[in-house]
């Protein structure tokens, strides 16, 4: 970390800081310029909080270089985590697709789509129990009864089941769950976020709409600092100024995140773009950004398509955009 | 609603929409047009989510034209919100400031500042016992111990206190906090919305990193759908491309909320820019914008001023913030 | 166009929003509903100013129905625009690569890159003459002097060259250039569009760094108006909070462009990301997408790389990254 | 600056680094981390460009300790500068209304705003001849003729004028403008930039849509260094994702812009927000904030209110609001 203190700055404050600083274990190499002293910090600065130092009146600037995560960042574990789900991996050169209905509406849509989304090559189940929903006015969810559905569809069709979690008080009812979600407006949610890695679920964290790739990875490092390792990050789309999407896929942060952390990544091109026919080239775009898993809402019954499926394909869509990505990954594994 | 149907648009499609949306008891008037059909919806259409429906691939367009919000809508309740607490009011040209250090450190911090701020003239205490922090590894504040400190620097001094939940599991913890702050990383944490709505405790929203006014209104809306009417607004500073702040506070949102809906506005000119310097002219700014209150970071020890006041005034500062805001509030009164 | 006027407005003040809107050859259908009045413009609105209706006191919506883009809009013209340059076509199907260094440097390294980026695969040579710089302090471009450069590298490959104007007073000394190259921060410089739509060049329009998808196609329609049909679009990344990369390169434009307008889409991978390593994916991404065409930073020194390619591919790399897409390309076609 | 290289580097490459950073006069204080090697440049980095060497693969990150802009900064120019047109002063302690028209339409408007502004306390007239529109069916404004206008209307009532550029093309044209705008969509618009630094006229530059305060003071850094010393850099909103306003207004950056830079700092409450009832508390704020002036549209004729003001007050809304913003300055100057 390198910390510049401005010119006219006070002897005494500096060294005010620089004992602050070196109390948490950190030498300071110190030289100065012509308008400004610079602090180089050596040693572990994770601990030590940037926005703190930045709004001091003596700094005129803070740049943090070593990353402020540990647990998740491939600097300091190289290898790919791979994560195993009944034997369905995830992660390292295992690729998956997640599909299923926006939300569980009865035993016979969960069901039905179950068997349809597996039959066309997905190995997880999605379907959301538990609603984030902007309006008090708009359905909730099924809540703990859906979570029940997601469990009949698994025991006849075999696929682990992919559900968001809302509230830490709603832990015990997911003790059946393959993994937990968590979604993009909870990706903050410490207390939530603390308690997911003490458990031993895979977790699937969403970015949030605004957050920074360096965000995401922090609330990761929550999941692990508890002990939890089994964490896929999702990029879901990022929120811009453009209103033809509802989000913005940020087809990079795929292809940086496998930079920067050893966890699976995964993308969401039905939510990026919030548009059912963009989820095809999203798809496609995704995997050639190299994306361990897509995960990609799917509606059954035409004639309840209107309430559950704004971004959803039906099966026989979700059929093809399989096909054509796994074609793509085929050819990608030639290069 | 206006909602538009693309031209090439199947009958039957149209049909099954309609029914669809009279199912919510809607009204639908049709017109035609030469490149597209339009369904004006007339009826309360707070249930109806635009998501949804523009997300259709027959669906070109939606524009909500009555406000999703009711209960705290302006146009349906146009006087002002009064909330009263201690005898201390907000709302309906009653102004107040809320003062206190960024975190609870101990009994001597907490009570000094308590007097200190009193005596500058804030009425309301405020201190985090519970600290949301980007790392795992960062402070995370003196959680249950911190709210018993707080408690006793209001027997000292009587000042009301205001403090942060992160998780609606420590409500029980807050039976002695006046005014329950959610912060703008939980201002969609639903299910501790809900929560909060069934209390009768005041409630302070904050907006969230990059969410638009509707949306903060709309979490309000959760909050008062539940029964509990006293809540305040915050406009704490949002996330923009500009890094010399650390927030940008919108000051247009202070005189819009304002007739948008009868809920006092808080402005929170420390968060807002994360530079000390910056909350005297940003609290001069959100008064003359028309905030019925303003929450201040203040520390008292010069010693420990790193690490709990980055963006903090001490007391002599804040003291002449307030005279100085005071001053243009009884201008403004003239006007 | 839909308005919505408020309920309380005055008789007087709706017949003269009416008469005026009239003026525009526009029939207003009106609608009374409980809390507002709903005034349906039928007609070419293309010329209506939403911004100026919006603000007014009496309005509380505008929503635009139609776009306000005409020309360029695929609506009215189904069939995608094929522009042939020297043999070579963009467009409806035709696939390019455009390559070359950021800056042209010297005769050698520009017909050294021409070379090679040729044998790679790419039949346009791209190189900046004219370079927009955030300092003055900063190296400016080679100026009309590069521009001959170019010219002299095109007549020893036969790549036609493409490149940047920065203002409209330079236009003469690019009558040689193939493709007029309008730069991001340009993207709404009016006057220089409006004399680009009198000549018969063909444009490259960047999109601009935080614009929207219709602000672009609205400057294309500048163009376009003048009576220039030959446009380009490039989606070269927006401003996002994320600064692991310069900019975000929006894939979903490149797939909903093509839905919006007929105009070719091109993408470029390296100012979208910032960062030669990503260049790969993102060009992998962008043609899954369905890009019709791609623009890469090629140097050739390594010597010079330093200098000439921050987010340049040496011409290997440039190789090995246009083999992978037309593998992708190819395995797409049979989709 | 300061650049941190990745551990895994070959030293040969550092060295090239190394050398080509010191063929700018710069010398390196080297320091090894244990996961990174950091360069210290010491010397005057203005002329090199953090964007080229941040995207090296060999580079992880680059922070710029001094700032880039050198002739705007406070730092090295304490003083304010004061500009003098006229007679009417603006900056170091000098404070003006701008006021008038969106559009020049006619002599008579024209002219009658003059009167009715000047009246009010305005001491500058504004109006725009050539006018920046999205949308090329739109009005483009009166151009060489609307100049001529606001000349008349100069003669009659002595308010010097202030209007925008559009193209260095009409420069010639300006003569007898005595400020000359630049719009925030030709902020980074540098060749224009160049020739107006070549001037003496004084300069209001505008903020772009989406620009930092950094890129801000560059664009003013631009004309500086041609020679032109009489910039006022204006605040006029930036664009969020709030769309209940047309853009928002940054009141932090009024009051840190007069930290980072001895220019006169103006606010456009009026195009900031977009709404007329928005210009009074916005205005409000950034006299409260600490602007120098403030530019406001009025109009003046009730019957075409509707084409020339959406965001424009009428003269007697405008001299309330200098009235009260007068009153506010004054309780200022007394703190």
């Amino acid at each position: 970390m390198v910390v510049t203190i401005k010119k006219e700055t006070d002897e005494a404050q500096i060294q005010n800081l620089t004992e602050w600083l070196e109390s948490f274990n950190i030498s300071i190499h110190r030289s100065e310029g012509e308008y400004e002293t610079v602090l180089g910090l050596v040693g572990d600065t994770s601990h030590i909080d940037t926005d703190l130092i930045i709004s001091l009146n003596i700094v005129s600037n803070v740049t943090r270089i070593s990353e402020p995560y540990k647990k998740v960042n491939r600097k300091f574990h190289p290898d790919d985590t791979v994560i195993d789900i009944d034997g369905f991996k995830i992660g390292g050169g295992n690729f998956q697709f997640i599909a299923g209905p926006c939300s569980v509406e009865s035993p016979e849509q969960i069901c039905s789509i179950a068997r349809d989304i597996k039959a066309a090559g997905a190995n997880f189940l999605r379907g959301g129990a538990f609603k984030p929903r902007t309006s008090p006015y708009a359905f909730q969810g099924m809540r703990a009864e859906g979570l029940g559905l997601l469990e009949t569809a698994k025991k006849e069709t075999g696929t682990p089941i992919v559900t968001e979690i809302m509230d830490l008080s709603h832990l015990d009812l997911f003790e059946n769950v393959d993994v937990i979600q968590v979604g993009a407006r909870n990706m903050q949610n410490f207390e939530l976020l603390k308690e997911l890695g003490k458990t031993d679920k895979p977790i699937l964290l969403k970015r949030g709409l605004s957050a920074t790739m360096e965000e995401l990875l922090m609330s990761a490092e929550y999941i692990m600092a508890g002990g939890n390792n089994k964490v896929m990050l999702c990029e879901r789309g990022i929120r811009t100024f453009e209103h033809y999407t509802r989000n913005t896929m940020d087809v990079s942060a795929i292809a940086l995140l496998k930079e920067k952390t050893h966890l699976p990544i995964i993308a969401d091109p039905s939510h990026a773009g919030g548009i059912a026919r963009l989820v095809r080239p999203l798809t496609l775009a995704a995997v050639a950004a190299g994306a361990d898993g897509i995960m990609i809402e799917v509606h059954n019954d035409p004639a309840h398509a209107l309430c559950d499926g704004p971004q959803a394909l039906n099966p026989d869509e979700f059929a093809k955009v399989v096909k054509e990505a796994n074609a793509l990954r085929e050819i990608m594994t030639k290069f």
